[in-house]
């Protein structure tokens, strides 16, 4: 039996003509020559040689080692190539010219696809936010009084962003002793030093902005698909009690900048558009530059998966998400600041209503008192050999689903 | 009288052979060449020119369009281009050569001098910290309890650090009405939108990291001389009804990251050998990776003055820093967390303990219930049309002083 062209799918494979997320590879022969990739199928197109073959416009775009001049080439561009590509992988014509340049993914190493600028990450599952201070302030309001108004967020660190495969070396800080945790306002807390015990992951969607803005010019709701490249997988990978203990009053600090992994895939805008979908009914009146009512349904029906060393954890629901990544991307803009090609924002953790759509164990476990049980074993937090997946799809056109590839990493030891 | 050559200084000069601060200039005549400048006295050498000119090792390095290509070369090439540049402006044989590279500092525009990698902003100051507390927290504890025992502090947005001069544009924002601002923790508060009605400034000491760090591999305290390149003074505008509206839980974020001020002169660190001074007595014992107790004095006795549309409002010491920025460098990296070259790590608002030394409107004006007396009129925050200038100078060898020049900005009113 001859072997199947790479260009000949089998009917609904999720990474079909219909999705094409971008990457950047490199081969064996070539280690050090970064080459932008498009996903067909199990294999990866060489974009840049292809277009160059094709003598296409976009040649110095597609021939770049990174996503970001294509990202910073805006909508108008994004269409054209992602017409060329979808041309490229489907026509007959151009079979004999594109089938050398398909490696086969297992056959190539992925890398971080773009160079990052600023990192920004929210808050924007109610479920998550409600458990989350339920857990870290029994005393308190489980929402704080903003939450409602506005996407709560803050800025992380761009430069611990790694692409996902990259191992994750369990960090080490301060940390109250185990029995002082949950008494962490106690009078005098002494902390001690060491690797973390307390670790978790955060299963979130990442936001890849392409198009800059110009300082003082909030981009609003309606500038979402101008700015935004794409999406990504992301786990924000969190050391519960190193965090517990830094962020008040300023909020989680090393307890996440130790390692961020994000999936080596980013799925274009417009391989989602059958996904989109109503945000949550509002509970408060929105103000003006958040007030989505009467715009495009500004949620996404992507349906994550967590596997915990292949087991199945959790499946968040990100359509549960309250607030919008359009209105995240509104009110990061609307002070003035200016974005650059290469911003990423994600969603904060996904989580949904239900005991088994939790989207990190800090949840799962109801802050470590609910051991989870695993097939062969129980976890409170993660253990070192861990691994963790993050998963996820979106129905596409036709009742076809487009996949959004993974975002794994596997726990190692803390350095000694 | 013949015109006194660049090259002669008067005595004392605060910007002498001992100080040597590099910047990125260009010059009306190439309002798109940006080239590495070193300030002496009132003019600026074109340092990329005399590189060429003296056939030197470091061409490639001074000869760039940012410092960040000098900066990523770590510290024995900073020291070696240091004692190249003095020679090429005080050898009496180089002066035809370097005579003609000298700009007047009016006649060149001056630029961002490097590209920022992450910020990161501490929180250093026991008197604003302790202030800060009180002012937010009638009710609370005003330091933290975590406060003594880590240099706490956050990530800021990178893409938003502006060069000194840089007019900034009044932010707008979520912030509850000025009746509500007392009590934002009232059980239903309704936030409005508008331009910030407590615009303040915040007088800051930025380190700027030239050579990275590897992930998982803290600096330590000893690193900090190979890591840091230089100083820089910084101007973190804050908007305090959005920061207070916005801040619980994830802390700092639209209140900060409209803009950020950065002087345009990078001190190189070892201008500052003679300012090197012991930080307070700590209270409580610190953990081994943070205890400089037996480690070189890690102060640094910077003096800084903030000047309200010219009249000085403020003189704050940066000698009395509770964290130095050897242990917040410390800090940053323990998680295992890696440095890029660009990274700048802020110290968070110098206060001093007496009320002629507080580095931000927010203490000065105890919250805007205490108006600022100005010559003319008064302050609670700042009005369109205001002008904040942070200047400093350092102790210098044989009582000369070394000028840390300025940050600068003027108050526009917010875009319609």
């Amino acid at each position: 039996m001859p072997q199947r062209s790479p260009l000949d799918l089998p009917e609904g494979d999720p990474f079909g003509p219909h999705n094409l997320p971008y990457g950047v590879f490199t081969t064996p022969h070539a280690p050090h020559l970064r080459k932008i990739g498009v996903r067909y199928g199990n294999h990866v197109l060489d974009a840049g040689a292809a277009a160059a073959a094709a003598a296409s416009p976009h040649a110095e775009q597609l021939g770049a080692d990174t996503l970001n001049p294509l990202m910073a080439a805006g909508r108008p561009v994004w269409q054209a190539v992602r017409a060329e590509v979808l041309d490229w992988l489907t026509d007959p014509a151009h079979r004999s010219t594109i089938e050398p340049l398909m490696h086969p993914l297992p056959a190539v190493a992925l890398h971080l696809p773009f160079e990052v600028a600023d990192y920004a990450d929210f808050y924007a599952s109610e479920h998550h936010a409600t458990n989350t201070g339920r857990i870290f302030r029994p005393d308190g309001e489980a929402l704080s009084p903003n939450w409602k108004h506005m996407p709560i967020g803050y800025h992380g660190r761009a430069g611990t962003l790694l692409v996902s495969g990259t191992p994750i070396v369990r960090p080490q800080g301060q940390h109250l002793p185990p029995a002082d945790s949950s008494a962490p306002h106690a009078s005098s807390p002494t902390p001690v030093f060491g690797p973390s015990l307390r670790l978790d992951f955060e299963a979130e969607v990442a936001f890849v902005v392409g198009a800059p803005s110009t300082v003082n010019t909030p981009v609003g709701l309606s500038g979402f698909h101008d700015h935004v490249f794409g999406v990504c997988l992301l786990n924000d990978w969190s050391a519960r009690d190193i965090q517990a203990w830094e962020y008040r009053p300023l909020g989680p600090f090393l307890g996440k900048s130790f390692a961020t992994s994000l999936a080596a895939w980013v799925t274009p805008l417009e391989a989602l558009t059958a996904a989109r979908t109503g945000p949550p009914a509002r509970d408060v009146p929105l103000l003006p530059y958040l007030d989505d009512s009467a715009a495009e349904p500004g949620g996404l029906d992507l349906r994550l998966e967590v596997a915990l060393n292949g087991h199945t954890v959790s499946r968040p629901p990100f359509s549960a998400m309250y607030w919008t990544a359009a209105q995240q991307l509104a009110h990061l803009t609307v002070n003035g600041a200016s974005l650059r090609t290469g911003d990423v924002f994600a969603s904060g953790t996904v989580s949904g209503p239900r005991p088994d759509e939790l989207g990190c164990l800090l949840e799962l476990t109801w802050g470590g008192r609910r051991p989870l049980r695993l097939p062969d074993s129980t976890r409170t937090f993660l253990e070192d050999g861990d691994e963790v997946t993050i998963s996820a799809w979106a129905p596409g056109p036709q009742g076809v689903r487009v996949g959004l590839g993974e975002v794994t990493g596997q726990v190692v030891p803390a350095t000694p």
